[in-house]
């Protein structure tokens, strides 16, 4: 739910890999301008009941339209499909806009944790069940 | 196939999901002093066919030991246990030594493919049939 990047190529956000391998389980919403917004997510292949969220976007036009909870209730549709019970992300402190998101959909806000991806990087985490 | 980073945390250079979600396809290679080596890769859920290495690393000491290439045709045996039949790698065009490996192991080496990760970053890719 970053804010300040919409516009520019989504490559710059996002390895290659994640739409290479996980296209399948992530979605796209089309607006009447193009991309309105995405979501990459996907059940994780080692953690049978559980499903990852990577990264969200929503373009500036379509902000408060109630995109991202659409987005993130088809992607709990998706990983029901998948026989998975749990959703989870991650997003950085700095991100209140990110944390209240998902407070507002019903996830448990953990964290920071401190040296989540390694030094100097700390992650607030989030938890729902499906 | 980095070169300078051993002995920094894994995390550092891996962001933790590969670890979190990946580990049932990944290997650790122990040696008399601890972990001698890794590899991340999996089954792409999107890509029936295929299976991708995300990243493998040997200790100093254990370089020239042949311990990449036992990790590799250990994750080939992995992929094909999983229904693949292709094997994928990419890395920076500066990374000599990982793009004469993959050469010895059979890989086709192609690229650099101007942005392949976004603006600047070219990447070679490597494919290897198994």
């Amino acid at each position: 739910m970053a804010d300040d990047w919409w516009g520019r190529p989504v490559l710059a956000i996002i390895p290659r890999l994640f739409l290479d391998h996980f296209h399948h389980t992530s979605l796209i919403a089309e607006g009447p301008e193009g991309m309105a917004g995405f979501l990459v997510g996907f059940p994780s292949p080692a953690l049978p009941g559980e499903a990852y969220i990577h990264f969200v976007g929503v373009s500036p036009d379509a902000r408060k339209s109630g995109l991202a909870r659409t987005m993130y209730e088809r992607f709990f549709d998706v990983a029901r499909a998948h026989g998975r019970h749990v959703v989870k992300a991650v997003t950085a402190p700095v991100n209140e806009t990110s944390i209240a998101f998902h407070r507002r959909m019903g996830f448990e806000v953990g964290g920071p944790v401190p040296g989540y991806n390694g030094l100097g990087t700390s992650l607030v985490t989030f938890t729902r069940t499906i």
